[in-house]
């Protein structure tokens, strides 16, 4: 990025107003966009899927945002590996399927073949001096947390060690490792990715915009009463793991450590899960004995959001297309020996978020609509976006650092 | 816009010749749109609509262009007001139907709440020191021209008052104030918004490309064919209001007026309306008393036109939605006392115009296709494209007052 | 274009390794493509067609690529005349449809009437001092070889005596002036012009990519085996002007000319045609009296390639729409005696290119997505890549040529 452009965001971030929503040029400004994609895409922790996705060896799935395809692969050893999507002879994307299983990686444009580690095995016809060891596919750091895949692309990746220390406990309690995908939806949303972050960090919004959300979460109602509903329950369940609170989100993350946040909430009116009427929706996850009548929010790297109900969790992800588009990916969790149709029925698991993500939706793409005018100036955020308000001060400091 | 782009435009302007069509960049730069709607769209008076589509305190219709969009409501009082469409929260559109009714103007993201007259009445949750008072929408300039809405986005509109002299008359006589919109049809045409504002304001090319026209219109003649039933249909109704000419239009317009032109033709054949066969086509507006044979062209703005047939009127106006596509809207209206059906026939009032906007945008498209070509140069303008003239000289000097 | 871009784009070339594929700039900055078409698209002669396409005087077509138009009329007098199709009143494009039949030349916007050799012959009322005979339709160069039709738009076109001298017998042998166009189809690719090219340049792909043609031609075959078949079909028909070997392509063209390529290369198993089995497709062409089991690779100019078989030839050409998107026109000619349903069946003959160029297609996006990956970087070419090799050394200096 030329100096001129850097001098440019330097002078937006310098002219932002603590409290107040960021100015239109954050949504719109192409080299933005550019800088967001080299300072926190590239450099922070993905959340890409789950290795259940990938039980044999070949089994893979394709990571896709902006123009970066990767793929994550089981390999014969049995690992997950993580290879950007890119031949090194003359470019071709390799894998075409968003998932399969292949005993190797061959490119579909010359045939060069990789091995599930990504080291090139065959090259017809090169020339004498051409080296197949310096021409494997481009390596991808990848983590697993319990089952959970995350990928950096960065060659310097954020530690986990902080999260996985704290969040130990807390994975093994759901039985993250034996999770399995039930469904997953993705949701293309015409409108800068920020917008869609912002509005998954705040529920400001979700008494006038979400009745359905509303008549299940505490979250939803007025501050004091949810307050007053989250302090009760926390004391009832004083001292038990599943109500850890972490707070090392954002801007509170210690230095070098991916940031993340654990939190457990009441719900509403006796319900015990997020489906139709707050009905059980599967069986129970992990080692979790009964209905606490909660959910847990987890958040793990700036981009990635999880939510615990006692009986499923959801993984949220948000990506960008382009500086007008993103994608949001909701993935639905049930307990690895849940059977659907008997255990759980894919309707009433994905109800309350796949609604809940089709309201979000056109609500983004309005508050796209009106960042986009001329008039619209920064606002003064509420007291119920004080999360959203922690994530901007994070996201402004992130994209300076490039001066 | 940065001075480099400035002096851009600054050079584009000074290498054009007068009589000669504009050259490639003026329908092709992005950064000559943006000054564009700057200098023009953002400060003149642009046609929004009719009060007799909002009668009662709530209804509202918005109007759009480019980026922007306007609420046009009636408030309590009874008066027309608008209001930026976009929340002084977090930016979000706030009316999101292009049309309705509301007792007030809520946001459907997180429920701040504005009075007709667009105060903030109530935001939930906000700090201490938030002020409600300095968190209206904000205001746009509305000026009612008998019944006519329009709307200037400017703080410092230019003054309607030279024409509501001099034109005053004219609408009291048609019954603006007693119209009612009948059928209203928008046009999508992938061009440059000069190329169709252009268009409509030659006659150049009507006898080629409108047939339908040309058998009704005079206008469509040769220029001495035309001159002449203009001056015979002047003489036989001289004196009458209806045959003022009023010569006002772009660099004839007096310093801080909005420009405006009016003026009549004669029609052909005995042809009463601008209808199937020259017929009637609804009933007669105002104090009309009998059909004349005439109709009269209405400038009101540099882009707003209006074409008065003795039994119904047309609005038309051009707006851009980015550089490289408009929207053409016209607007047909009737005696308010009109009955569809029963008085008039859509089919019948809207066959002749719509035949020919939609004659005219593929015309535009292969105006802007021909553009588009390295080898396209400005052209000589013909002596029937002396209005389009006046407009060209009149955009090059409002584009230039930017240095 | 700036000095700025002009550097930009002379850094670019600096960089470029030779015996690499090209960094990604050169398929995805939107000034590299600017330039292309300013130092290749309009500098080079393009193949337009054949004049079997427009027999009678007034019969035209017209040739697209980019934002530019050329009509290619038959006039008066017989020629074959080529002008843009731009109206030099207010620039319409003059010709609407792809091909048809005139008796001149009618801009349908204001009816500026030019006859078949471009001229302005009628423009109404235009001033006095208006000069038809300076407004006549833009020029552009048109070169018959032997029936094909080229373009130039550049007024001082290369040079074609040399490929015209050597290539003379060839076009007679095969019949170019006896030849008519079976089928046209036209393939969109959203991909950068120059990886449709390059695709075409390297048959390293074929063997993975096209079983279809690697059961027909021996060209797919590995470079041993090929040139091994390729050097006993040449000795079994030393001397035959079909077994020519004319190099002059991309850096070895002479100075001053227009480069071209020609050679013939054997078929496998018998196969006499590129047809279902090898089958012949239609009757032989020209004066080729028997089958020889071989096709000739022609190439006229960097972005026309032809291929002949005994019995039809095949026209490639590669025309860009934008930087990300271009098109791939494939022409079917037979001898013009033939009759289709009973000398040929299009279904036959049309069949392995239809197959092969819909599986390219597919190649080359897969190709475009890598290629716009922030860690695509340009690889080692193969020795069967020498020939596009031949392209990316012509281009780069073509492109330096500006500075």
């Amino acid at each position: 990025m030329t100096r001129l452009k850097l001098d440019k965001i330097t002078q937006y971030i310098a002219a932002q107003r603590p409290g107040y929503s960021l100015a239109q040029a954050f949504y719109k400004d192409v080299d933005v966009y550019q800088a967001e994609i080299e300072q926190i895409f590239l450099k922070h922790w993905l959340y890409a899927g789950h290795a259940s996705q990938i039980p044999l060896a070949g089994d893979y799935f394709t990571f896709d945002f902006d123009s970066e395809s990767v793929i994550i692969v089981r390999t014969i050893s049995g690992d997950v590996k993580a290879h950007m999507n890119v031949c090194r002879h003359r470019g071709s994307k390799i894998c075409l399927e968003p998932s399969g299983s292949q005993k190797s990686l061959t490119c579909p444009y010359h045939a060069w073949n990789y091995n599930l580690d990504g080291q090139l095995i065959s090259a017809r016809n090169m020339p004498d001096d051409f080296d197949r060891s310096q021409n494997g596919l481009h390596k991808v750091n990848v983590a697993l947390l319990h089952g959970l895949i995350f990928v950096c692309l960065s060659k310097e990746p954020p530690s986990l060690s902080a999260l996985q220390n704290e969040l130990d406990e807390v994975f093994d309690l759901f039985g993250f490792n034996n999770m399995k995908l039930a469904e997953k939806k993705s949701y293309r949303i015409p409108a800068n990715w920020k917008l869609a972050v912002e509005n998954y960090q705040e529920c400001y919004h979700c008494a006038p915009s979400h009745p359905e959300f509303a008549q299940i979460h505490a979250m939803a109602k007025p501050p004091k009463v949810f307050q007053m509903a989250k302090s009760n329950f926390a004391q009832a369940n004083q001292g038990q793991p599943k109500f850890k609170q972490l707070n090392r989100y954002f801007d509170l993350a210690a230095a070098g450590q991916e940031g993340y946040q654990y939190d457990r909430n009441p719900l509403l009116r006796n319900a015990l899960s997020g489906s139709v009427g707050g009905k059980r929706a599967a069986p129970l996850l992990g080692s979790i004995q009964e209905y606490d009548g909660g959910a847990s929010e987890l958040m793990i790297g700036p981009l990635s959001y999880f939510l615990i109900y006692d009986d499923h969790m959801l993984g949220y992800r948000f990506l960008p297309n382009s500086v007008d588009e993103c994608i949001c990916d909701v993935s639905w969790y049930v307990n690895e020996s849940a059977v659907q149709g008997k255990d759980y029925q894919l309707e009433q698991l994905t109800w309350l978020w796949d609604v809940t993500t089709q309201a979000d939706k056109k609500i983004i793409m309005n508050n796209q609509k009106g960042v986009d005018s001329r008039y619209y100036q920064p606002g003064r955020l509420s007291e119920m976006e004080h999360f959203q308000q922690s994530f901007l001060t994070w996201y402004l400091k992130t994209l300076d650092q490039q001066t």
